[in-house]
């Protein structure tokens, strides 16, 4: 594809039915494997002596991480799928279906979400720079991106030409979303990001940070840790998290409870962002 | 409430957080225990000598099961949680938030759920009518509405007045959407058919088929079955439901597939209705 005249390969990865069973403890699994494998294979392209000239790079350089407009907080499995993804790729949260929140309500299910990010420490692709080598614009338009977060946006398969303009919509009986219209939805900010702003800064966050440490754990790992010790911390790591969704979904239920909530105005997570390289 | 100058006494009971863990075997349970233990009241209440004035009757006549409007098809958590209640109380299938689907999208979603239904023999209240008893009206009403499932429907807590008339709405940036315009919702006639239309009925089916299969299963094994069998019954009925349903699942995701995917033109399911009585 072409855009702003560079043109551009792009790989989308999709994963239909995530999160559609009655149990879905195994979902993450095959994405994770499948976003490690990307690692493994420049890892072992690295270490060649001969390499290969038809090699593509197929890591996962942004993960779009659809959330369901429902209009609470964020759901156990979003908190779950993003921990153990964020630190393998850049996540960028983003509010599915979002015409079906009005703009009240999507302000509020914005902070909802950014609230619970900051208090489970969730690692997302925050728009990170560094105050002493980007350019004051850079640091502007990043500050408002991340303000943003997470992107509300709305798809449309159907084109329809409306005042000579083509746009790509949806029709309501009650009147029409226009997709590009950012009264409407963050979608063409969120596309001029991805492709066009960020790409590279996206690009060399997923090579210089995550590849790098992934490379890190599995080359000092291998043949060092016990896979089964390993799987058994991950498990013990994921029981705490849940006592802990529970316990702030009992406080939000309990609000008057005398355990505070004042837990949910934690500090940002500690992302290793480019500002404290 | 008063409805129609009529007074009348609605208790609703809400189950906030239905399906919102990554695991959700236990999230019928509860359900099915709370109607199982009004019947158990009921059937106390019946064996009585002496009557309790103050007796009131809390069964649940209808159960409205709200879809997440996905616009696929339904998910497995849907199918097992109606197959489960379907027994048990009048199950009227209703999409959520439906304003998130354009009216083709809206259509397809209906088709798909209820062949779904059909497919799967979901027992759910399909608006039963007796052709030799029922005048001819209510039989044209109840084909009607059994055409109009499941119902779609948008809430609001909003109240706008409009050219002088107040009406509850949501406001989006392209449009509102006035919930009780049935050009926009079905809300008006799940609503005037819920209690006002159908309510005796809902009621009736509740006592007379309901309540007194329940009564038969309870009072023929008490005692007489071991509950430990029964639940390895339920078990077993589940994973057979889990295969068929990953079959489909399977069958859609590669439709060219040698095994056909014919069988979700079903009859209709064997619905305990009026007719057949």
């Amino acid at each position: 594809m072409e855009e702003d005249g560079t043109k551009l390969s792009l790989t989308i990865v999709d994963t239909p039915g995530f999160g559609d069973n009655i149990n879905n403890e195994g979902s993450f699994h095959d994405i994770v494997e499948y976003v490690e494998k990307q690692y493994d294979i420049v890892l072992a392209e690295e270490s060649r002596i001969k390499r290969n000239p038809k090699y593509q790079d197929n890591r996962v350089h942004a993960l779009l991480y659809f959330i369901a407009p429902t209009g609470h907080s964020l759901r156990e499995i979003d908190i779950e799928f993003m921990r153990r993804l964020g630190p393998r790729s850049n996540i960028i949260p983003v509010i599915a279906k979002a015409d079906s929140l009005s703009p009240p309500e999507l302000a509020a299910f914005k902070k909802a979400i950014m609230e619970d990010i900051a208090y489970y420490k969730i690692p997302i692709y925050n728009f990170p720079y560094d105050e002493e080598e980007d350019d004051e614009e850079t640091i502007e338009e990043n500050d408002e991106l991340r303000a943003m977060l997470p992107f509300a946006v709305v798809g449309s398969e159907e084109e329809v030409i409306l005042n000579g303009r083509r746009i790509r919509c949806r029709q309501y009986p009650w009147g029409y979303v226009d997709v590009d219209n950012p009264q409407h939805t963050d979608f063409s900010k969120l596309r001029f990001m991805l492709l066009s702003s960020h790409l590279q800064d996206l690009k060399e966050i997923t090579h210089d940070h995550l590849y790098e440490q992934y490379r890190t754990e599995k080359l000092s790992k291998d043949g060092d840790v016990d896979p089964e010790e390993e799987e058994e911390a991950l498990r013990q790591q994921e029981a705490a998290l849940k006592a802990k969704y529970q316990a702030r979904q009992h406080d939000r239920e309990h609000p008057s409870s005398p355990v505070s909530q004042t837990g949910s105005v934690d500090v940002a997570p500690p992302r290793p962002s480019m500002d404290q390289q």
